[in-house]
């Protein structure tokens, strides 16, 4: 008889759930976009984003007594022990026991973790870096987050603090970021810095295709017609993104001067340009790396949307397996 | 019948070597101090170092039967694993395979690793980070060099390549270091980085009681002179802590963001400023970190300058006590 793990990636403005195979095959997966509804209570939020569940379970047809667990990537901060959504402003969200719910509503085990986290966990499960025991991941989308597998496990640091790549500081006193701080990485070197930027400097008259792209609506530029403008040859699309390499560079050797991980993965939307970005950000690492990360130390995700699907899998797969082990002890 | 270990802290300009109780008490230590000898040739700069260690045993009478091994802390970077210096330009090493060397030499277990990471073990096991699992040793002195404790074991990285905080870029268009990077954090905030700066201000006529103090002999400025400069309550000194302050606070912060250790360790020569510097870090950490660290968890090193001693009495004692298990459970 067939055994299946639920999966569940939580976002802040969409929300898909995906049935895996005991072994870790992606069955199918179900995307629910979620019109922003935050101003009708953390419990209306809840209630549509377990419907998503529903959702798979009733699409497949699947005996909930076939399922051995839930894996949940969750926005945060999270208290990942405990199963508690601390904050997530787009969800309405504050000290919400998202697991414990889940727990009960479906009666099975649940465990939760971050996007960056469970980033890492899959690409060092079942990704580019297979079997390393060190592990960095990068995304590079909206914002910038990150997450580390240490010694073949999740590294969560003191209060689930570890792997805010993005609010490392690059210029101490560049722009502010909503943080709080300033010259945050993902302030230059996310999506959301991207478009902004660009916008910005086509508004000021910079020459580029994107102004006609766009139709002289400069707000509707977004990264895919940057990418565009960028594989038509725009010149100002490309130094767009050779900057990119830039600030990637400056950030990535930071890693690798501090953590030297066997394999970084860089994932999200933006490393879809990586074919513009990509030779910058090496020339960075090159330059500023004590131990010069060989080529081969570099990936890019294949996974791309599904990361965090894979790995709340792993997540909760790993966990099954390890009370397994307990119980046959015991 | 007492037992002991060795320990050895090989420097660029003095080593100094010490004998330890089994249970971690420090005897008494025997410091050397070398002129550079580079120049003899990588044999003789090794006699003059294992020399210190001769004069240790002979000073107490110690009977070679009693000593369980030695530990060594070295400049690097080094091959820990297989006991091998890679580059120690100070020494004239290349490839050098010094724990091989004075295993024969002393016929007893030899283990090395790097200073920063001999200071995080140090920390974690006898100093202000005991029982702490995940720690991270920073010392500001003529460099900045760190090292991570993580789930209690030395975590060193592909390639010993982890806990090269002092080439972590804070300005990726500043000051140029001599690694070939831009805006190194040692570059700002070593003790070299501080006494160039301020001989370079006095020179250019920055009002100080520093010039009077110097006898208007600007090179001879050190890190003991402002300091005292300081302590008289000298504006331009204060603020020379104040910068360092600044950028201590910045780089704390990307390791707190992107590591979050349960205890971060300042040691090195700088840190006997700290009252004029902490503040103004603390404040830096307070702005750009996620999640803030509390007060507790940054702490200031007791061990000063035998800090590596200690660590590497950590390292040997450590693999004594895993070989000895090993022996009994085969």
């Amino acid at each position: 008889m067939s055994k299946y793990f639920l999966a569940m990636d939580i976002g802040g403005t969409k929300t898909t759930g995906a049935l895996f195979s005991e072994d870790g095959k992606l069955v199918d997966d179900y995307t629910y976009v979620r019109k922003s509804q935050t101003f009708k209570g953390e419990e209306v939020v809840y209630q549509n984003t377990k419907k998503v569940l529903d959702k798979v379970i009733e699409h497949f047809g699947i005996d909930m007594n076939d399922v051995l667990g839930i894996g949940v990537g969750s926005p945060g901060p999270l208290n990942t022990e405990q199963g508690i959504v601390i904050h997530a402003p787009l969800m309405g969200w504050k000290n919400f026991p998202i697991a414990k719910r889940l727990q009960k509503d479906f009666e099975k085990p649940v465990k939760i973790d971050n996007d960056g986290n469970l980033g890492a966990l899959a690409e060092q499960r079942c990704g580019v870096a297979v079997g390393k025991q060190n592990v960095m991941y990068i995304t590079v989308s909206t914002g910038c987050g990150g997450g580390l597998v240490i010694n073949g496990e999740i590294y969560h640091g003191k209060n689930d603090g570890a792997g805010e790549v993005g609010h490392m500081s690059i210029q101490p006193e560049g722009k502010e970021c909503p943080c709080g701080a300033k010259g945050c990485f993902e302030m230059y070197a996310s999506g959301t810095a991207i478009n902004k930027k660009v916008r910005e400097d086509i508004r000021n008259g910079q020459k580029s295709m994107l102004w006609e792209e766009s139709e002289h609506n400069v707000e509707c530029i977004d990264g895919a017609m940057i990418m565009r403008a960028a594989s038509k040859g725009d010149p100002y699309a490309l130094a767009v993104y050779r900057e990119e390499g830039y600030y990637l560079g400056v950030a990535l050797s930071n890693v690798f001067n501090l953590f030297s991980p066997e394999v970084l993965v860089l994932g999200g939307g933006v490393t879809k340009a990586k074919k513009y970005f990509h030779e910058e950000m090496m020339k960075g690492i090159e330059e500023r790396c004590i131990q010069k990360p060989r080529e081969e130390q570099i990936r890019y995700s294949v996974m791309n949307d599904k990361v965090v699907l894979y790995g709340a899998y792993c997540l909760i797969s790993d966990f099954i397996k390890r009370e397994k082990k307990t119980n046959q002890r015991a």
